[in-house]
């Protein structure tokens, strides 16, 4: 099994190339998505709106890969993470989080998050803040040359995590004992954390521990 | 502060005229997002879409609500989901979850998830299991009439859970200690649970326990 730091094995300038293509598309589907929440304009601009989104829909589905994108046996190193829903350039879902690693092991990212990320009124929904924090302590993880998939994931939610303002998520790995790693992280605003998470990430059986 | 089953105030048939608006429009763009991940069509396709989603974006933000949906004081009753990110009528990234409500206050939903919620090849996101758990323990505590914030989630992955493959989530509330509602569910597929959970769900100081 190959860690993080293995994947970086495809041509970079192909890698560009597609990133620079498919990159505005998620990008203009994000803004539908905020839109869609947002919008106040006539029940005709709606069902027009529809009518338009469902055909370009159609447009896009006339040559499909089956079933899900990470899946496809002709999908390795970076392209792996382009589907994911947190830090994914072909997934609309993810806000995204450009992760940024430092040479002693830790993980991070600046990001805000908008109207499609609400929970309580003005406040990040908890649900979204343990989405993106499981994958951030699960690249910490991989950044250290290990790989697991999560198996305990604890979070404390110590205060409300504001929509439309800068955030920070912060990981790296505990402590390694056989195969399973432990990896703690945390969720902050500008005035400090907001929630912290602890995770308990396991190599499956049939892979050696990397390293 | 109100429980979940205070809150259908609003006219039914504005409520249901209005889903019957929206919900299409939001479907559309599900399948926008699922499109944008798998499809294979050619460079000139993907520019062309995405020149005319951007053109619909900006239709739909020709006027639009200030900031994000549950922070206008206009939205109460049922429409206050509607921008959820797991059960939103009118938020792409919601699956959704159609959640039910039994008469001893369980909360359970069947759903699938596709290529938007991808993990590990194949298999569910971890932190999108977490994101959903996280949603209907809250709903579970909402059900039995009280109300409050996330404070500790916990999560125990047995096993991956599938794509694309039927799942169903469950919640149910354990027991409540002064401002503390226990909250226990799970994600099964069709062999078993393969996601638990367990929270505590903590009444924000300022408000009065509920009934």
């Amino acid at each position: 099994m190959t860690g993080y730091l293995d994947d970086i094995r495809v041509d970079p300038s192909e890698i560009a190339a597609q990133e620079a293509l498919y990159g505005p598309l998620t990008q203009s589907i994000r803004s539908l998505i905020d839109a869609a929440i947002r919008t106040e304009v006539d029940s005709e601009d709606i069902a027009g709106a529809t009518a338009a989104l469902t055909q370009v829909a159609s447009l896009l589905r006339a040559r499909q890969i089956d079933g899900s994108y990470g899946a496809q046996p002709s999908v390795t190193g970076v392209q792996r993470s382009w589907a994911s829903p947190v830090i994914g350039v072909r997934n609309p879902i993810a806000p995204p989080l450009i992760l940024e690693h430092e040479p002693d092991g830790r993980v991070w990212a600046r990001f805000r998050l908008g109207a499609g990320y609400e929970g309580p009124p003005s406040l990040v929904h908890g649900g979204v803040s343990a989405l993106i924090l499981d994958h951030v302590l699960g690249e910490a993880v991989h950044a250290s040359g290990h790989w697991g998939m999560t198996g305990t994931l604890t979070l404390r939610y110590r205060r409300p995590t504001p929509l439309n303002r800068p955030l920070r998520a912060d990981a790296r790995i505990d402590r390694v004992e056989g195969r399973k790693v432990y990896a703690d992280g945390s969720i902050s605003d500008e005035r400090g954390i907001t929630v912290e998470a602890s995770g308990i990430f396991i190599l499956p059986t049939g892979y050696a521990a990397a390293r």
